[in-house]
């Protein structure tokens, strides 16, 4: 295995490992837990399911993968804390939209070859990539697993 | 720069980044915030501290850099359950710990050189590696780079 293929896999299996851990204490806690804050007067964990949606959906479009699946929640989960919306979605289907777009972006992200990684993503220009080459998509990769292990780590505080 | 260089600036600079939040957190936090539970019922700010502590002490002899500095935290903080143990080390000397423990870390992680990142690790033996060469030191980092975000996203919760 080429030194690029190598370091493609292990980005790639860091995030499918956060990815399984993820999905498995999703599928863990009830929709009653998913409705308490992880904390007093924090996030709850319906706000922070659909938060990670929104953003591995931005995932498609940010990595050129193709268009969101689901470009209204970004402006609730995203660019809107938690408890600004009354009228959130529900969880079944959140949990529902969860499977899908992770579905979605593992079919592209397992396509990708090693030299794709190692291209460019859509906030950053060729002349600047070429500049500095660290900013490729798989440092996109890299960034959104610790975004997830990071809410993982908040998610998992609802398992009693 | 050649792509493997490239790999190792990712992945360096993705622990250093989880490390400065982090330091700047525990900055922010007050020393009776960190003696609070992150969630009811659920561990203390001050075990966390010690567990990040103890888990990069472990990172120096498992990336065969040297022995570990403060060995006596492994058995308090991550073999053993938060409230376990009655007198666990004081709060201010944690800090201090934390400190050394990173500082001498990051020492050896910045001379470290591409080829060595691909190197073998104290869990791994070379014929292994020569079958799995992704498992490889920079795959510690990793990680841990992943372990250190799910506790930094606990931590931040104790944020009032």
């Amino acid at each position: 295995m080429e030194q690029d293929q190598i370091f493609v896999k292990m980005a790639v299996d860091s995030w499918n490992g956060q990815l399984a851990a993820t999905s498995k204490l999703l599928d863990k806690l009830t929709d009653e837990q998913l409705q308490e804050e992880v904390s007093p007067g924090k996030n709850r964990g319906v706000y922070l399911l659909g938060h990670l949606v929104a953003v591995h959906d931005k995932m498609l479009s940010l990595l050129l993968l193709r268009d969101e699946l689901y470009p209204e929640l970004y402006p609730v989960f995203v660019q809107s804390p938690d408890k600004e919306h009354a009228d959130l979605p529900s969880i079944a289907q959140l949990r529902e939209q969860w499977t899908a777009v992770n579905e979605k972006l593992n079919g592209h992200i397992n396509k990708l070859k090693a030299e794709e990684w190692f291209g460019r993503h859509a906030n950053i220009s060729a002349e600047d990539l070429a500049k500095e080459p660290h900013r490729n998509r798989l440092n996109v990769l890299l960034s959104r697993t610790n975004h997830l292990s990071n809410h993982r780590g908040q998610l998992a505080l609802l398992v009693k």
